[in-house]
């Protein structure tokens, strides 16, 4: 059973305030929690509805590695979890994270390769880079501060266990990530409407790349550097901002 | 004014078994009809919010155009506007398309680079799959019957324009699209986990790429020829069904 101030606790955590001032976040379904224990990720505690008890592979599965693992777990009535659950279709399985300590932010152990991402707002947006992030083995995220919650539940489904990948993110004013680019010597690549085709970009091994949001850009601030941009085959006039990541991230890193 | 009973009939438009009895459907938000507008698009009528009226550069360009081209329009009490809306947020204007018509169905007509699109239920991921394949002028969609309507509010949303600059879509079965694309001789993609690598593949003219959707993959009907994957740096499980349309996209037109 869940308690009653359990659940409002719970639920506060949908609340981007309640996130900051607890350290915790809740995260749903099978793919992104498997996702998570496949990086060894140690959840504080996952409810489960206990209807999933003994019911198929896939959950006979999590509950074995749930045991081997030492990470506590509780079946739940099906209306209890539906009442802590963001979700239409709940899955049945909610967990808490602890967002402390969940990345490391000392500059010394950034990676080679950065993402910078600049006022991205949609947080399925965010979620999708995340997860296209850690595809290309990035491990470095730089946010500007005008971006987005990256534990925010939406952002969290959409990254798909993305965020258990990345080992580096801080949220920066935009003199910070000015600083740092320059003190650090990264090269610096900006995603840009008219900017210098992919197809003729010669690969660094230190680089940083920033991304803007679709509605507003890149912050004049941090457009600098050298300017890329994905050429399109008619007149249309953009690329979802997590497609274009997806596609500049595969130029940058493939061989 | 629009009448209680325009109203209800629009609304009725956001059930898909109402698109297709009527033919038509609605459109929302200043990009994607002004990408519209763009390719010379007629539309049926828009309601635009009172509130717009001479407010801005954008809506003076906006009902500029729409006189120049002869779209029939007018003006709304804001919450009439707001009634006929599908979002949270509306942008003050809603458009009224016929769908009958809006693409050439015709074989014959066929681009020489097709996407076909297998199980897609998400309309945000199809919107955003149409969107890319515009940006890299694909002029052809081929659809199994299991996947989600391209009419629907949501995928319009996302694809921002998309449906504009494609010239032929069908709902096809399996059997339909086989027989097709082993009779016109199309060189046959189909994206896989466990294909050959796309930084490996050899370039055709002509040729047809299959995606299908993230939970269910595509159908082993459709699952054969030249199977395509993006090497993962890491062990994440996949990227967005989205952003993998947009790098094998890349990759099978850029030079």
């Amino acid at each position: 059973m869940i308690s009653i101030a359990k659940k409002k606790y719970l639920k506060s955590l949908y609340n981007k305030k309640f996130r900051l001032i607890e350290n915790k976040a809740l995260i749903e379904g099978f793919r992104v929690i498997n996702q998570a224990l496949k990086t060894g990720f140690k959840f504080d505690h996952i409810w489960i509805d206990e209807k999933l008890n003994n019911q198929d592979k896939d959950s006979i599965l999590l509950i074995k590695t749930l045991t081997n693992n030492n990470i506590p777990f509780t079946f739940e009535k099906h209306k209890d979890i539906k009442s802590i659950s963001d979700t239409k279709n709940s899955q049945g399985l909610v967990a808490l994270i602890n967002t402390k300590n969940f990345f490391n932010t000392e500059k010394e152990n950034f990676s080679d390769k950065i993402v910078i991402l600049d006022q991205i707002s949609d947080p399925g947006n965010l979620g999708t880079i995340i997860r296209t992030a850690a595809w290309y083995g990035i491990k470095t995220i730089i946010l500007s501060r005008q971006s987005s919650d990256i534990f925010n539940p939406k952002c969290l489904r959409s990254a798909m266990g993305g965020h258990f990948y990345i080992k580096n993110c801080v949220y920066w004013s935009y003199d910070e990530i000015i600083q740092f680019i320059k003190t650090d010597d990264y090269h610096y690549y900006c995603s840009s409407m008219n900017g210098k085709s992919i197809y003729s970009i010669k690969k660094k091994n230190k680089w940083a790349l920033v991304l803007g949001s679709e509605a507003h850009g890149i912050n004049q601030k941090l457009f600098f550097g050298d300017k890329l941009s994905i050429p399109s085959k008619d007149n249309i006039e953009s690329l979802n901002v997590s497609v274009a990541s997806g596609i500049l991230l595969d130029h940058l890193i493939s061989n």
